[in-house]
């Protein structure tokens, strides 16, 4: 039997700390040569900047196979259909059958493993003491950001920058109903991380929103927005004196924030793999004064432990319909 | 809403006529690019000789992208958990929303797809007066192919030979008691094929099945067994003197039948794609003494088209389950 859920099923599913935990393992994994992520698939659709793209993985020691599949781009959809304009669907098989386990609905999924991401690398990371936090960029992912980073730090204080000064003003007031944390509006990004211990970077850019010299000794970065050859968030003279941890070395040196330091030739390559660290193979943070930066594009194993959570949560909890895709075979 | 269908409602709607026609437009659609077809991604299992693989194709006319995961080589699935060693699912998403209009059972598609491309080549490349057919493989692909190609040709005859003697009988009495076709097991595939207008080789070999110098004039051969590297099953002298017909170049270049015959220098390449002769862009056979050859190593976009013809036909008869992933959205 295939288990189906729903939006509203994963929505109620879905924990932010069942996700760090299983994105953490899925970076254990990663660097324990238990994943096999092939190169993913990419379709453009004839509406202008749309795409579906295909992501799997594989995670030998959980025995489930994933496929992600995302849309996203398609502008009309609200106007046109009453539909978001991405969705997604998650498949899981089991990998000692080859059986379709589950079907869910998507779209969740994504923001929460990349937030968690953030998380993971804020608790492998950031100095202990850590309690102020800048948002450069102020969209969905800077607030997923938070949601995950509040779960393993004591944020006690958020300096927050975005293009559109009115977003910033909505994020600012969301956060403080939400979480009740104190956010202030700041009027450059380099205001905001000079007043922080760790810096979210969620812009999405194709250019440089941080300039390099303006954070404080010490300071954890988690790089998000870059995960495409061509966009950028970071100064790349920020990687010249950091320690660089990423998820997967090929992957940020291809598409990563990594990237435009390796084209600068000012680093050559990445200190670490955030899996290596949490494995205690290669040393994270190695003084209170040095900047740590965490340059995360995502991975497909991540959707797969995440996916591979919910699903043990909706079999306990009795969540989902079952259907048989099979049935006159049995 | 997402409809779903199961390997039953499949096998309700699935039909071999539609199926044909169904892969004559998609292998047009190739050859007038309107096909989007990533390059597939597979994933080896733990069990040994299991794996998954996932193929994407969109048409861009059909508004229509398919994704299809196929899983095989589980051998001990029936043993261990009442399943078949291989399954199927095939995803439909709209190309103007990305939304997932359907999720079906895939288990009899590519079998149905596979069969039907052997068809559209006999009708497009094989003597119009060609009754005798010969079967160099006895298998469940050999048995589909027979199912298409009668619907392309009158079979008057057909002559089989396959490795296992027992199963080439078993294949025998079936053709002859769902089809009333007379089949003769020959002694070897040389002896089966001289009698033959039409030869389909299907063992999925890798190694030479079918040597040079036995075929009569004007023989059309469907080569469906070589689809990856190192698979063969014809003698590469083959391809000396014939007419050589690609499902698509690139792709029997590295995997099809076609690879060892440019290894062996014997040609430096396809003399068209089927695509290209149904449209008239290339000719096709060119005497009634040609030898032509057809490489099939299959294609996303024969699923896509496949996938849409079940759907267009279950919304047609009401057949499925109607799901909606997205119930909170609406």
């Amino acid at each position: 039997m295939t288990l189906l859920l729903t939006k509203e099923d994963v929505r109620d599913l879905i924990e932010m700390p069942a996700v760090i935990e299983a994105v953490e393992a899925a970076f254990r994994a990663y660097s324990s040569d238990e994943v096999d992520q092939p190169s993913y698939m990419g379709i453009h659709l004839s509406t202008e900047g749309a795409e579906i793209d295909f992501k799997a993985g594989y995670h030998r020691s959980g025995e489930l196979v994933s496929l992600k599949a995302s849309s996203g781009g398609f502008r009309d959809n609200l106007a046109r259909f009453g539909l978001p304009n991405g969705m997604g669907t998650v498949l899981l098989f089991d990998g000692q059958s080859g059986a379709l386990t589950c079907v869910m609905d998507g779209s969740l999924l994504t923001g929460f493993r990349t937030g968690a991401a953030g998380a993971v690398s804020v608790r492998a990371l950031a100095r202990p003491d850590a309690r102020r936090l800048a948002a450069i960029g102020t969209g969905n992912q800077a607030r997923m950001q938070i949601r995950a980073i509040r779960e393993v730090m004591q944020i006690d204080a958020i300096h927050a920058w975005g293009r559109s000064h009115a977003g910033a003003e909505a994020f600012a007031t969301e956060i403080e109903a939400t979480f009740g944390i104190p956010v202030t509006v700041e009027a450059s990004a380099e205001l905001a991380v000079a007043q922080a211990d760790v810096v979210v970077t969620t812009t999405r850019a194709s250019g440089v929103a941080l300039r390099a010299g303006c954070l404080r000794p010490g300071t954890h970065v988690v790089a998000i927005g870059a995960d495409q050859p061509g966009k950028q968030e970071l100064d790349p003279e920020l990687f010249r004196d950091a320690r660089i941890v990423v998820d997967a070395a090929v992957q940020c040196a291809e598409k990563g924030e990594l990237q435009h330091a390796l084209k600068a030739g000012i680093v050559d390559g990445a200190h670490a793999e955030i899996g290596e660290v949490l494995l205690g193979r290669k040393p994270g943070r190695e003084s209170v004064e040095q900047i740590t930066l965490f340059d995360s594009t995502g991975m497909a194993i991540q959707d797969n432990t995440t996916a591979a959570a919910i699903l043990r949560r909706a079999r306990e909890r009795g969540i989902g319909q079952p259907f048989d895709f099979l049935t006159q075979d049995r």
